[in-house]
């Protein structure tokens, strides 16, 4: 006999009608009395639950009676349709074994348990219908990254961590050494975790012509805000040859199927968040991946904010404004009443290797804002000549020496480059309606917190 | 016209015969006259070039004569296909033209450069036929380990990289702030890089059942050797209710089709790799996908290697030896002729968290040899058991309060789970041929080296 997994079942009940089957899970409830059990369990395929009825001489039902929530079990049985209850299906047991009951201070239990307190469990509040949903969507919509860049034909480029660039020039770095003073592993102050695989991938995207990052990267920011964690991570792709518009279609297109499959693989998992965390989760998905994406100049986006500047918080509303999550969701959620590409920022607070524009004072960069976050991408059209790169890393204050090797990709054939930078939590929490990235990474890093 | 990529058009030079089609794309070579040049270029697609025929009134040879290797073009033409010659098609151009030239100083040139000198270029080094296939090798690896897991069902979990455990407790740690000593973002001498996913995968497996990380991990370890880096990637499954015998038999499967797929999309680069680095490449992968894996006890293997004791630098072949690579290699080079697992090491040099056999000095563990390397993986059937598991980790010192949460996942439903760690650098170097860590990762890091 086969064991299989839950999500099979749900998934295909005709081809399991009265087969015999074995399921391995947890146990999520259990109700009844010495005569017959409901025991519902999940096994972590899917957020939907089996339930086993339990009925016969030849179970213990002391020992039945005995197993908690979360207790490993092990059981045997048939699968029965039920159309006209309110689970499709249930299985007859005809074999129950407990493998390994909870104990009896195990933090998880069948009330609802508010997140705050879930985050002092991140080994365990996975087990609750809630992680169990967000964390299933986030490996899918991880997976399905790869999958679509792998089917254009980008290779998987893996950028170090530790590194010597602050690829940003933004600061708020990590320092990494093995505590050895006297003869330390990596020359002392030099070796940070990587804000950016970037510029890396720029110089692989030189050759290999498309190319993407999909890894883990650090701020030492310590602002505790519910978008931002010290560990996130990160996808880059950087496309050779590509120009803004070109790049903003890519970022645009990638979103779309990847949130498209996403949604067609856990139909559960999206009912449960539309439940219980947001009831407009599904249709602003389905509207994001049916709306063609805008575009609007940043010189415009400040236009249409200086009309209702009194309903912002920062007030201060000209060219050079480093919008806020406020003016972002306003331009996504009222003005274009969805995704937008804002283009063409002051070259002020941008970094120094965006390409400048012939207006002297913008870069051709966007970012992408969508409603009920804010910014989700990042990107831009690289400055690919060397006077104008070196000139603006000069006057943002970048020691020529370090990033000379970064430079002279200028002078090797490059030709221009696009990319752009997902940060994949902020993905998730848009996908799944969360809205706090501690919630949506199994063991979140903030300023202090190193749980484990 | 569509732009296309160079590996289209060989893997169906049929569909391309006589079309208009337009590349962009690195120069190789260039050779040739005043009247006809033969310009041979890479988009980095495949390893393989092609040759584009330039000839007629319209173009501008002297410039033609001034593109140097590595020079970045875009050309419109028609394919033609040339079957009496040594390459089956080429491109005879209608347009061509120089997007940007490179220095005179560019450092990779048309002769053969040695590995050692392209690690000083490891921005520019993929220019190269030999880390062009290398890394397009590496990135397949990569994508078809998501893909199987995906499709198997297996969750991508993200463990931590900054963490206050060391999974290993085997030391050799990079320690992790900000360097605000008076107000550090995480307590000092307290936040490392994990040197392994796996206790956090524990805890999701309980739960999910399935799951497996794939992430950079670290190590300060100063051993200066061709199969060592402080930053390597790992890829660890974890799958709960599974003992020693199944995660064999999954990490078996895993390489076989992950290696049979890689072969199968890159019969260039193999070709190449085979031509210039390792002339038994091919047959040695072909056969360890045909060949079932071989399970040998480590006290068997201990007899085999005692037999001919004489021929390895340690000699001190007993119960307890940790194997070298020597030994390994002799294993699976001689006496098995092919991978082989061998099981049931003793304790004394095993992590912690193995199952501890009944014989009371070994542990369910296992390392998967493979002619040529050596250990490519490592892996064991966890200690589930509460009073075991938290009195061998007392006896190798660990601070029981660390670790406390992770022993605790015995008291919370879980029934045992199995698991394993590849190096992932060792499978791309297992899989091309190449012998050294440091020409296997884009940017490798080792004692000292930061380059970039």
């Amino acid at each position: 006999m086969k064991t299989v997994l839950i999500n099979e079942v749900f998934k295909q009940p005709k081809k399991f009608r009265n087969l015999n089957i074995a399921i391995r899970a947890w146990v999520v409830s259990n109700r009844g009395n010495k005569k017959i059990r409901f025991i519902t369990i999940s096994d972590g395929s899917t957020v939907e639950q089996l339930q086993v009825t339990i009925k016969g001489n030849k179970f213990n039902f002391d020992e039945l009676d005995s197993i908690r929530m979360g207790a490993a079990i092990e059981t045997k049985g048939v699968v029965k349709l039920t159309p006209n209850a309110k689970q499709p299906l249930e299985l007859v047991a005809e074999r129950f074994k407990l493998l390994k009951n909870v104990d009896s201070d195990f933090p998880i239990q069948k009330q609802e348990i508010n997140v705050e307190t879930l985050r002092e469990f991140p080994h365990l509040r996975h087990r609750t219908n809630l992680f169990r949903s967000v964390m299933l969507i986030r490996s899918t919509l991880a997976q399905e990254i790869h999958r679509y860049f792998a089917e254009k034909g980008f290779l998987y480029f893996n950028s170090p961590i530790i590194t010597s660039n602050d690829g940003e020039g933004a600061g708020e770095l990590f320092y990494v050494n093995d505590g050895n003073k006297k003869n330390p592993f990596f020359p002392l102050n030099n070796a940070t975790l990587g804000v950016t695989g970037q510029l890396h991938a720029e110089s692989y995207a030189i050759g290999f012509n498309k190319v993407y990052t999909f890894a883990p990267t650090f701020r030492a920011e310590h602002s505790n805000t519910k978008k931002h964690a010290a560990e996130f991570w990160m996808v880059e792709p950087e496309v050779a040859f590509y120009d803004l518009k070109q790049i903003i279609r890519l970022a645009d297109d990638l979103l779309k199927n990847v949130i498209k499959n996403t949604i067609a693989k856990h139909p559960k998992e999206f009912a449960y968040l539309s439940e219980n965390i947001d009831k407009n989760l599904i249709n602003r998905l389905k509207s994001f991946i049916k709306t063609k994406l805008s575009i609007l100049d940043y010189k415009d986006a400040i236009f249409e904010l200086q009309k209702v500047k009194t309903r912002f918080e920062n007030q201060d509303i000209k060219f050079g404004l480093d919008l806020g999550t406020e003016h972002e969701r306003y331009l996504a959620e009222e003005v274009i009443k969805g995704p937008v590409a804002i283009i063409n920022f002051p070259k002020s607070f941008k970094a120094f290797y965006m390409h400048q524009n012939n207006d002297g004072e913008t870069v051709a960069s966007f970012d992408m804002l969508v409603p009920g976050i804010g910014e989700l991408i990042g990107g831009s059209q690289r400055e690919v000549r060397y006077e104008k790169l070196l000139q603006r890393a000069l006057e943002v204050g970048i020691n020529q020496e370090d990033l000379q090797w970064y430079f002279d990709l200028r002078r090797f054939g490059d030709a221009g480059s696009s990319g752009f930078g997902i940060g994949f939590e902020r993905l998730v929490m848009y996908v799944t309606g969360v809205d706090n990235i501690r919630d949506v990474i199994p063991y979140p890093r903030t300023s202090g917190n190193i749980k484990m």
